[in-house]
């Protein structure tokens, strides 16, 4: 039992410090609750009650599984869902038909057939990347209606009815969803990945200030845990890829909101995520220099420092202004000046490694400089397309 | 009409592509079929149907939401489903006869608090990460099935015989799923992240190979697209991380089968992809040098060219090694010695690159070589942790 309590514990400490971490995740749990007790007002209306009967589980149903944290989420599944709904059920009863004219003996086998055909046809075209990405959902639910209204209405020949039923009850549910998801305290999916891309910048222009001071300064000072921090932070851009992509997914279906049109150019913001992955994998290459032994003699390294610290200033100068250009959405004014700078003083610092190491024999001090050289061609490539997106 | 029909024809040329890829999607399609035909039979058998009337759609609802790709994602998904609604299902009736007990009046208003409170709380536990990971469907299904049953319990007075109606078809549904995705072709979670981490690797010593003949010969020869397409097949290895966990997550659902036991170490393959990664991280700084203006004058290249050709062809045996000894589950027998031999070349570089330089002024072809030594010392750490893991 004391294990026990411990991990009760535990649960109680993540929860809470997930909470605090991210309150719209505690507003996002009582949406769903409203939203289904709305929805559940069906069961205790009498005269709505009597016009759709059971048929009102649907609309609970659909509540539950479509309502998401994001707004494109809850609007995507919405609609593949009533979409779906209406052609597999469209189509499920002209199978029917279809099946019924065939006679008594031959209807359950042609109907056994289709469902066969229909599910496994649609369970291969779930695999098209383009489609999965967009349309998964859709997809599912057409398999899922289409089975139901074909094999059903073998029994049922209500079987318009219930095509009519289930298809209201899921519009009233994911209407409910959507309506709720955009009103009350929408969390957009564009929002999201428009924070996310310019946070990632300032980790990578956080981590850049923290490698000069680490790699420089050989005293120990006070604030080495708030470097050690920064120097972690870039680690989750490494791994961005997919979460951008599903953001950028859930953002096409959001309409218009805030600063963002309707046709926002996402693409844009995967662009310059796959930039920011590019200069974040050479920052890990970059980090292993930090703690290895052969960081070189320091007369070199005091040698070389005014020249390449003017550099990774610059650079990260111009990271942070791209950041906050993104954010605001204004054009970054003095981002391409910096990274003049930065290019001058790598060249200066080409220049130097060249004249001056004539007489020096200790090369391997001299090889991360050359990565940061790398990093800041990168960086001024990033600058380039994003001076077209903004 | 013709850019409809082109469009028709490019999913079909698609289609055909991903179906010559992987015969097992096409495999996999036919079985989602097979599934729901067998399922939708408790329609057709007289007898089946008078047991379960209308609840028997529950099952072939069950099966299209539960059949996945491979059997550690159907099993996973059965089981959270199954017990989720046993558990869901017995707090609903628990729920349903507390409120009964409150009298007429107030029975709707506790009912829609339960309903309220269990979705909010419910929802916020499935941010937790950790149950995100391996329970998501498991509570989705919790707040379903609870709503549905105390909701409408508030009409059917016989909700003891609806809970067990609905667990008895998902139990139906969800054993035909496991029963076909076992027993019919399988695709196990746990051999993809097998041979998915053994590929990566090849494809990491592939890129070293092609790039240090891309690197040292400036020659054109005629397999030069084969060499391009060897130095990008690595990129898939940078995004890798998002798949593998999800594989790793499937995989600890699954039963031993051929060469796993039920408690097969996953998460060391989690580290051995991490670790793939970080050297992929390195080989995308690498291959900036390629196609830079800056590769250095020729003389010093060769110069160095014998040195770091035997470290890199040393350290492409050594992974090629590994990612054999993967695949077929044998401890690696001679990597150790190439991980030795090019450790003992890098020396032999580090010293030609000290000694011989002194006269030598542009430094900047030195700097690639010196990221390969970095990228030979990852793949040391690497080997160390693999030699733990086989």
């Amino acid at each position: 039992t004391q294990a026990f309590k411990e991990k009760v514990w535990e649960i109680c400490r993540m929860s809470k410090k997930i909470a605090q971490d991210d309150p719209r995740k505690v507003i996002h749990s009582l949406k769903v609750g409203l939203a289904i007790s709305l929805v559940s007002l069906f069961y205790y209306y009498q005269p709505l009650y009597e016009n759709f009967g059971l048929s009102a589980m649907w609309a609970v149903m659909t509540v539950v599984v479509v309502f998401e944290y994001t707004v494109g989420a809850t609007l995507g599944k919405g609609l593949n869902r009533t979409l779906a709904t209406l052609m597999a059920g469209t189509l499920g009863v002209g199978a029917h038909y279809l099946a019924s004219l065939a006679g008594e003996k031959v209807e359950p086998i042609l109907i056994g057939l289709f469902v066969f055909l229909q599910a496994a046809i649609v369970s291969f075209i779930r695999f098209i990347p383009k489609v999965k990405a967009r349309y998964d959902y859709g997809f599912l639910i057409f398999i899922l209606t289409f089975s139901l209204i074909s094999v059903s209405g073998f029994r049922d020949d209500e079987i318009l009815e219930m095509a009519h039923k289930r298809l209201s009850t899921i519009f009233i549910g994911g209407s409910a969803c959507v309506v709720i998801s955009i009103f009350v305290c929408p969390v957009w999916a564009g929002e999201e990945l428009h924070y996310s891309i310019a946070l990632n910048l300032e980790k990578l222009s956080d981590f850049l200030e923290a490698f000069t001071c680490e790699y420089f300064t050989t005293l120990e000072d006070g604030n080495s845990t708030n470097i050690k921090s920064c120097l972690e932070r870039y680690k989750s851009v490494l791994n961005s890829k997919s979460s951008e992509e599903s953001l950028a997914n859930f953002a096409r279906w959001e309409p218009g909101h805030g600063k963002f049109r309707f046709r926002h150019p996402w693409d844009q913001y995967l662009k310059i995520g796959t930039l920011t992955r590019q200069c974040a994998y050479r920052m890990e290459s970059l980090k292993g220099y930090l703690n290895s032994d052969n960081q070189g003699s320091s007369e070199i390294r005091s040698m070389m420092e005014e020249a390449s610290l003017e550099m990774t200033m610059e650079s990260t100068k111009a990271l942070k202004e791209l950041g906050l250009s993104i954010k605001t959405m204004t054009r970054p004014c003095c981002a391409d000046i910096h990274i003049a700078n930065s290019k001058s003083a790598s060249k200066r610092l080409k220049s130097l490694l060249q004249s001056s190491l004539r007489e020096e024999t200790d090369l391997l001090s001299v090889i991360p400089v050359g990565t940061v050289a790398s990093l800041l061609i990168d960086i001024a490539d990033c600058t380039e397309k994003l001076a077209d997106c903004v």
